[in-house]
């Protein structure tokens, strides 16, 4: 999608080889024009696989997925990130390591909100190993429900997170690969293949 | 906002004289429809206070925040939630007390995403003891920037939250006003200076 390369470009920061920062526009400040735009990139990427509902973990996820779930015109969840649980008795349940932050943490979706004819769209922002993705992909089977896709907004493809969830079958569409942060600045996946039909 | 108080009406779960639960449209499971006519309302409510950032707090926030912000035509900004923090240099930081999770939390702000010059509206979910809708207010004016109004959801207008706001002298404006949780089910207030011109 070129226009998200093209404002990685003029606002990430490449803290490190590993790190791309992009709190201007997806995670602490957000573009609402631009996330409108991912999800009618989303919508028409996923459109074959008749999605009925959008999965995203909270915080990040939460604005280009409900844009997605917008143009696709079908309920979004937010699955929830906590320390530790008492009760667990009417919620899917899944531990993720965040590679961010390097701790790991629960995440809870309620059973009531997914269920067995479900076919999902996975939604993140960050692909890079892939964890909460994987995450997310386990809650929908736990809830005998369908991966349909995983839509990311920005993947490090020099990092193994696409691999594994290729490798377990799943359809996966990223917004922006991103091959390398080394030398101080962004570069881009150059696809023959890309399935990116957006602008 | 007639299409609110109707969702409210049918999906909203009274758990007690204190709690809503509305959890399959807003704050887990999330209606994007609504929030775009939530986000609407919101856009024509504050049209005269020439916003130029909207300001929420992760994570239920978001869905109703970044479709205002996309109305506006303005970024937006969410606030983070941490435990707490050994670096703060470059953050804007106030402690919030949950009254639903009764507990303190810091919440921060980078300094770069809101400047002197902002007319920031702040967007919450939910008004009850006003703690939050506070917290997000001394940010905006440990920015010396100005705060051109509040924008709540679902209002339990049976709590001090709004006078509190209002005495401190915001406009407040609520898309929802529940007057009572009482006996199982929301009743709203039925205002007669209401400034919802939606639907």
């Amino acid at each position: 999608m070129k226009q998200l390369e093209q404002k990685i470009i003029e606002e990430g920061i490449v803290l490190n080889e590993n790190v791309l920062k992009v709190d201007s526009f997806l995670n602490h400040q957000v573009d609402p024009q631009l996330m409108y735009s991912i999800g009618q990139t989303f919508a028409a990427l996923f459109e074959a696989q008749k999605i009925t509902k959008v999965l995203t973990l909270e915080s990040s996820g939460i604005a280009p997925a409900v844009m997605a779930a917008l143009q696709m015109n079908v309920p979004l969840v937010f699955a929830r990130k906590r320390k530790s649980l008492t009760l667990k008795d009417d919620l899917y349940t899944e531990s993720i390591f965040s590679f961010t932050k390097q701790e790991e943490s629960e995440v809870t979706v309620s059973r009531k909100f997914i269920t067995a004819e479900d076919r999902v769209l996975i939604i993140d922002d960050f692909l890079a190993n892939g964890d909460a993705a994987l995450g997310l992909a386990k809650i929908v089977e736990q809830a005998q429900a369908s991966v349909a896709g995983i839509g990311i907004v920005i993947e490090k493809a020099f990092q193994p997170g696409r691999n594994k969830l290729v490798e377990l079958g799943y359809l996966v569409h990223s917004l922006a690969r991103i091959a390398s942060l080394s030398e101080g600045k962004a570069t881009f996946v150059a696809d023959p293949n890309r399935t990116d039909r957006s602008v």
